[in-house]
């Protein structure tokens, strides 16, 4: 029987939940089917799961509190209820059931706020896609499991092996144990909690983070002025609903380019992403004279580090739309994280933490004090990279095709963009406030069309 | 431009808004696709929407208070930057498209509540059913447009004549009139806004419901002792999801076993209701001793009323679910309801008002002092008979099927039951809070179950 205090990490992703800043996190994941599969394989499907063992910890918890998210008395309790059919379920795609129906229906869904009564977790089978594939679309709250850790659970009821058809769903497995050994956790949300943590919930605290709040109020320009990044029209309060675009490209194509521009993979990646805002925000007419600046949650610690603790740092990065030229652009972008990560590389890991706090206080400041969106953003665009499984995996006979990660947006920041690498691709997920980007699929398109245009330069 | 005060009624709804009894109503309705439909037929009919010219009054108007529903100085303004794709909205089922899984759609589209920042009306065109067959979902809020006067005014937007196909969509016509002559509004929520007008919304009179409520949750028993009702499950504290499922019968059936029994055909659908109700909660060893009682609007003008001001009046009648015969339960149906109805018959209208104002007096006091679903319901549930066209009626040459009413689950009125005559059916829709019934499926195959054991006894 469970009946467990929520951890502080917990605590934070409760305390921040609101009916427009939504704290939970997603991923969209396209399967092919087996050759060998029945119309109603989907159906059958669900027919194993009702008659598989109960769910396991923490997939059968639920908050003692539900209708006071912050209590101070909050804890995870058994579901003595608990109702599969709900956390389980199947949707259909309308015809032609394309790319654009399925991120249509996943933006609603991920619209949809969780329902604190019952345990915080989703998954939702979609049929209807073209050529008779389909896809899986999860939802958990941050409270329950992080993001990183999501994705590892995931893959794990995945299996390299198309004939292995046994492999039992992550929700009948226990999770493991939260940011345990391994890779470190380098996501927006795992700063997120960082940050908040660093930043001590004594009540003091927070009274001065309120102060400091109301001069920012009263004369914003002052603290707003160390920061470098200009306010665009996604940098503003949110509303409840989502959009959400998908691509992916193959890994090979980022890593010639960056291979020919001596720069990263990343590099690549932030300058799609720039060359796309870029374009978006040109045809909207609302693209700022100064770049837009990107922050960046990066993994520091060295290869073959035997891990333990944290290591995840924050970088801002230029995105460099202020540049025309893609070569020019991209070189501009590779200086800037360059420099970005030269700042940390002699630092000891505590400095670092500290470092990275200091970066992303801004941030904290504007959302603990309501006054996000409505001031100078500390930065414009979370991007992180999330890496994935490098073989391709199956889940009952099905071949996964791409994992899209759905992140958070919240007040002043309404747009995130979140990598996740998966067996020789590189899947973007961007996610946006529906009202401040009502043509956010655009991202996906003019992002494509600049991995084109870098590689027609033969750089 | 609109800009104009909510009236009292459109208030009572935002007020009583809350994310466990959400405050909007609405209709299911499948059509069978015109012989010469295409594949995409229903994409087609939302590009001819796109093409549409702007939406009328009040379709574009929305709150001016989104976050503080019961503001007092609440009004509708114009949505400035009204967003069609939000509102009108394709799904999809999945395999293999049939009534169980349309049910599972709309019942999780109707537990989602709506958007208060944007017009609170929606439509939502849902493929997949069996045979290219379609269905249409609509959902208003009920301070928008009440469900009777969204009834025909969906109506208005289908016609008699399967060739015709330029008849304008319900979004694209000004609303007529709220509650104008014609035929009285008969339904729960008519009732429910009907007698909270009646009750002076000053602050002295919520200051005497208020130690009204006080000494009732001390002494509960003391008020209630004048109430029939026994409490079952469904008589709780409602849970913010819906269970929906409905059913349709040939009127000639019913009318046949109303006129061997003596009764009316609304007797007959009572007496459906009551069979399955009892077959339901004896299933789950939940039947209470006493027979459950059933709140009904009804409709006191004579035929050939001019019509102008309300003449409606709710009534209380026994379900008679503790009589295991159906013959002689359907019997003590009928003599209750004309028993009930003998009570209003002398009455003048406004008396009439007051009569129904005193009956549903329990719930309303119950409802505004939080106490309901804590203590005995003033009756177990409301069971509304909405009339609806006599002829078929068709859109963009399909034909509608059935049109199947969604109501409002309240707390401590867990369970609503509303009908609606269409073309020479009757129209059940049964909604509940997922949570209180579990297995509310179930009540529409007993109800059709009870129908033919009725027929079998050639009564």
């Amino acid at each position: 029987m469970t009946d467990k205090r929520v951890t502080v990490s917990d605590a934070i992703f409760l305390a921040a939940e609101s009916r427009e800043s939504m704290m939970h996190v997603g991923a969209l994941m396209p399967f092919s089917p087996p050759p060998d599969a029945s119309p109603d394989y989907l159906r059958l499907l669900m027919r194993e799961l009702r008659d598989a063992p109960p769910v396991s910890a923490p997939w059968n918890t639920k908050l003692k509190n539900p209708d006071f998210l912050s209590s101070p008395r909050q804890r995870w309790i058994d579901d003595q209820e608990f109702d599969l059919d709900y956390h389980v379920r199947r949707s259909g795609l309308p015809y032609p059931g394309g790319e654009r129906e399925l991120g249509i229906l996943v933006s609603r869904l991920h619209s949809v706020q969780m329902d604190f009564h019952r345990p915080l977790w989703e998954v939702n089978f979609i049929e209807g896609l073209d050529g008779g594939r389909f896809a899986m679309y999860t939802k958990v709250h941050h409270s329950l499991i992080d993001g990183y850790t999501a994705m590892r659970v995931l893959s794990s009821s995945f299996t390299t092996d198309p004939e292995e058809r046994d492999t039992p769903h992550f929700f009948l497995r226990e999770r493991p144990t939260r940011h345990s050994a391994g890779e470190p956790v380098a996501t927006f949300s795992g700063l997120f909690a960082l940050v908040r943590e660093q930043m001590d919930g004594t009540p003091m605290f927070w009274k001065a983070v309120g102060r400091l709040g109301k001069s920012l109020g009263g004369r914003g320009k002052h603290l707003a002025a160390p920061l470098q990044a200009p306010k665009t029209i996604f940098n503003c309060r949110v509303s409840r609903n989502r959009r959400f675009a998908t691509q992916s490209y193959k890994m090979d194509r980022l890593k010639a380019v960056a291979k020919a521009a001596n720069g990263t993979l990343n590099d690549v990646a932030l300058a799609l992403c720039g060359a796309a805002l870029r374009r978006l925000l040109l045809d909207l007419d609302a693209l700022p004279p100064e770049p837009l600046i990107a922050m960046l949650p990066v993994n520091l610690r060295p290869k073959n580090d035997p891990g333990g603790g944290n290591a995840v740092g924050a970088i801002l990065a230029s995105l460099a739309t202020d540049i025309e030229d893609p070569v020019d652009s991209l070189q501009e972008i590779i200086a800037s994280t360059k420099e970005a990560k030269r700042q940390l590389e002699g630092m000891p890991r505590s400095t670092i933490l500290q470092y990275s706090a200091l970066l992303l206080a801004p941030m904290s400041v504007q959302l603990a004090t309501g006054t996000a969106g409505r001031v100078r953003p500390a930065f414009n665009v979370v991007i992180s990279n999330v890496p994935g499984p490098k073989e391709h995996r199956y889940f009952r006979g099905a071949q996964l095709e791409a994992a899209y990660p759905l992140s958070i947006p919240v007040h002043g920041y309404g747009l995130n963009i979140t990598l996740n690498s998966y067996a020789g691709t590189l899947n973007f997920g961007f996610i946006g406030c529906r009202d401040a980007l009502p043509h956010l699929q655009r991202l996906a398109v003019f992002a494509g069309e600049a991995l084109e245009q870098l590689e027609a330069t033969h750089l």
